[in-house]
């Protein structure tokens, strides 16, 4: 692989997400409140229901899938960067039923947090910028 | 979300956990003997057994499940914060059996480190404390 | 446990990984052209099938398992050390099919890129060094 340009640790945060908020929507808040352009993120906790989805590489869609019944957060792991001139999460997450059976997928809109922990690490430099790529229809970098 | 404030980069610790020893117990022993008192950590390996916690959200308290069988730790995910006077590692994790099968919550004591590699991230600045909640009956940061 | 000796954060690398080449060898590469000797991974994305392993505690080797379906990556999480004298990654993978049934285990070769965006930490002192342990028949670190 050619050489990549590194970045810089920038700011790091650890801080408990808002009860009963959508979990995406309040990482992404998060990171435009707080000016975070490009950068990592994880979280642990529980949320109340989920939307998550599954990438159909042939079809080039997400798949969809809404579970009503609340669940454990065992991770989440994601980035930051810029879409539409906005830091944008993508982020998937893992979870655990009650019977502790697991799920997991793209995190989507549709997920509420009971409580959830974050840890957001800023990088600096160039910061990422998603554009639609023509080959697999998703938003990704350059 | 309001701003939040922003921690400093610490400490970087990449070692072996102890075969044989709990690994909640080794984690939170390793933060106390090295006085991290604020951070992230990740871990893979795997385990000989595993104590896993379900947080029953209406309930209020964690189901617990006991799995006495040789484990891969795909993932565990937590951070670290103090409670009562001491680094305190709230982790998440991520198993799977021999037939692939995966299952995993709320880290619990009574996991037993086979190989387990760990990575700490300390961050500086005010430490999280840890106190309870009411409404969850969950031990949070305010 | 005894005070370990802590590293510094070194260079930070966020970036897409090469669609259609081998997910483990890709970021041993990396790691390699951009002499990353010792640090952590994560990664999340798709991947067009998986190979992976579970280590088998009792017999001391590892049990391999094909998957020839498209995946979710839920999660990749690893560190990178030195094994004859040039990086290693040693990671684990959580994966989700299209039903979104998890599956995951130790990242073996044999698991080829759709989309994946990595994060590289570059940790800075004495790289861990995996030598191999007679108890358990697997290069660890000392």
């Amino acid at each position: 692989m050619a050489e990549e340009k590194p970045y810089l640790t920038g700011r790091t945060y650890l801080f408990k997400l808002p009860k009963g908020k959508d979990l995406l929507e309040s990482l992404a808040d998060f990171c435009h409140d707080n000016q975070v352009k490009c950068g990592v993120v994880s979280v642990v906790g529980c949320v109340a229901n989920a939307t998550i989805g599954y990438y159909d590489q042939a079809k080039k869609k997400y798949d969809k899938k809404i579970i009503n019944t609340p669940l454990e957060l065992l991770n989440l792991t994601g980035n930051i960067s810029i879409q539409d001139n906005r830091p944008m999460v993508h982020a998937h997450v893992t979870l655990a039923d009650n019977e502790y059976n697991l799920v997991g997928g793209h995190l989507l809109p549709g997920t509420k947090i009971h409580v959830c922990e974050a840890y957001v690490q800023e990088i600096v430099g160039e910061p990422k910028v998603r554009r639609m790529d023509k080959v697999t229809k998703l938003a990704l970098w350059n």
